[in-house]
């Protein structure tokens, strides 16, 4: 692995639907909109396509820069470019900001066609299933039959599960990495009180805050905020933070003391500034209504029966917000299922947010999964 | 035991100090006052006292009813009453409301005599050691030289520690349950999102909301909800809850769904209508600072080697709030400085808020080391 190699300079497009789109929740787009990026070359058969799905704050800009003097490359920019492990020497890449996003798909911020103005709170709630929907046709944008690979972490990993069970025979291999089949009730609870922060700021103004000249900023701040130590190792949040303080001595007031509150403080600041509450709040609830298995009588190993792709599953062994029992689970059902899985339980101190970093066992594992989808394309 | 029974109908007192108090923070408070409770009779030579120490949002009234009608009893009713693990019939036992508090004793509602307002902010942050100082005068008040024992839970929990250090002489055993010797990074990043919630929340206006005719209901909600979810096991939420849905299907939209999300937005609610937000800020604060091993130049062992006490430290299994680690901290230090100390970890589904929670084993291990206690009074 080159860690300095990149994919370099990379343009969005944005690519147009321009037909009626159905939603699970019975809504209608007349049309939508999905923004993308793609490294590498599709080769002549169309086999090498991998889709790379995103999490929660994800975007389309997956690797490389935007511009030359860009300050950081794209989300997963350790795990995708010239010799990395998915190697886009080899590998067609395609990288998307789902429906709902705020990056430049179809959104909360996009114009609702009927009105004229801002969707806002109006853009309708999105599913897994529905993404996934929107994936496959623009998998038949790019002429793409087959993904070699649909990949991705946290939420999305459970697009590449979505995938395995909705469109068996478009994809031969799923990479589900920090997720689970379906979140836990604590899960649940957390992504409320996320939601309630933001829900009830009042710059919210019933999410039609574009209107008032308002952002939710505290609401969004806060959500982020509880959301970042939940990503977080404890152990590996002692470790880089401690009980350090800013200033010699205890302040006896409420400004900041702890190095762990300016963090955590600055995250979420930040946070607020980038990105759209009402995707927040889409995003939150198409993680708490995904479970697969609830199409197949709550039985997940029916549910991964319909599956035809090779599974590789990981998690890390910090992660407690999809912690490696939920792992545990679906590698136990894909095994009663009868499907070739191959799992990593990789030792790290980064929680939840160890699939985003450069971890070298981990990126050696994905690495010597894709080699070997690799040699299935040129054997 | 007999759960059912009970101090019967409480009436809280209230003590005067009419004298100026100075905290570890320099400010000087020129008078305050204590809610207090007591149930049982102090024997004639005062050595059966027990003090209960409450935790963040806890109070004087430990046990019993305040009317015949009282929906619920003192919030450690399970634990102090005749024939209970505290054991009313053998102990003198004084609940009080820590300084700061909001529930009777001088605080943030209170007036400050040098304005003639409600202090509000202007309330000062006070510590463990400024509680556990307090606390000796309240003891000096009814007469106690000697505590038979001073114990509480959680931040309850850390006062008896403290006052096993600060205090050696003054009491012959201390029951640290559901503690630790000090916060964690992951548990100040928690409590400075509480904080952040309530201090941005518009109705707060820097903590003088009395002034302008509001409560930061909002702030205290979230926070409450965010700490009610840190204060239970994953797997009791779990089995609580599931993923049970308030009615058929998904709503696709950001009412309450899931009957969690029913849950915690009651106890949010409930929590906004009872509790100051300046005492909760404040009840953080004196959880964040506390760290009696940084007056022995960060070492517990050093620290606990001025005690005198014996120690009963209890934990609970699903605690991931204060995990046993913590009281196995606590444990080896004790052991390492010569003390006399029994740990019992609990089997629980419950979190951290077992230690309030009727379980069998865990009453039963509090009695029996109250005893054994009750033996030494009674050779």
């Amino acid at each position: 692995m080159h860690p300095a190699a990149s994919v370099g300079i990379v343009v969005p497009q944005t690519i147009v639907f321009d037909q009626p789109f159905t939603l699970q929740n019975g809504r209608t787009l007349p049309r939508f909109e999905l923004i993308t990026e793609t490294y590498g070359t599709l080769n002549a058969d169309k086999s090498n396509a991998v889709l790379i799905c995103h999490a929660l704050s994800g975007t389309h800009h997956v690797a490389g820069r935007h511009h030359a003097d860009d300050k950081y490359p794209g989300w997963w920019d350790s795990m995708v470019g010239p010799g990395k492990p998915v190697d886009t020497n080899r590998f067609f890449v395609v990288g998307l900001n789902n429906l709902g996003g705020c990056a430049g798909s179809s959104g909360p911020l996009s114009t609702n066609p009927e009105t004229g103005r801002a969707y806002g709170a109006d853009f309708p709630v999105v599913t897994v299933k529905d993404w996934v929907r929107t994936q496959a046709m623009l998998a038949d944008h790019f002429g793409i039959d087959t993904w070699a690979a649909v990949m991705g972490g946290s939420l999305g990993g459970m697009q590449a599960l979505q995938w395995a069970i909705d469109y068996p025979a478009r994809l031969r291999h799923a990479l589900v990495i920090a997720s689970a089949p379906k979140l836990s009730t604590q899960n649940i609870a957390f992504n409320d009180v996320a939601r309630q922060a933001i829900i009830t700021d009042p710059d919210f103004h019933q999410g039609h805050y574009a209107e008032h000249g308002t952002i939710p900023r505290r609401g969004l701040r806060i959500a982020r905020m509880m959301g970042h130590i939940t990503y977080l190792a404890e152990s590996g949040l002692g470790e880089k933070f401690g009980r350090q303080l800013r200033s010699d001595g205890f302040q006896f007031g409420y400004g900041v003391e702890f190095e762990v509150e300016s963090y955590l403080r600055y995250q979420g600041d930040k946070f607020a500034e980038r990105f759209d509450a009402n995707t927040y709040l889409l995003m939150t609830k198409a993680l708490d209504y995904f479970d697969p298995a609830a199409d197949y009588q709550h039985d997940l190993e029916a549910a991964l029966r319909q599956a035809q792709a090779k599974f590789f599953v990981a998690s890390f062994s910090t992660d407690w917000r999809f912690s490696p029992e939920r792992s545990h689970e679906l590698v136990r059902a894909l095994v009663a299922a009868d499907k070739d899985v191959q799992y990593v339980e990789v030792v790290s101190d980064h929680g939840h947010d160890a699939f985003l970093m450069e971890d070298e066992p981990y990126l050696k594992a994905v690495a010597a999964y894709m080699d070997n989808i690799d040699k299935e394309l040129c054997p």
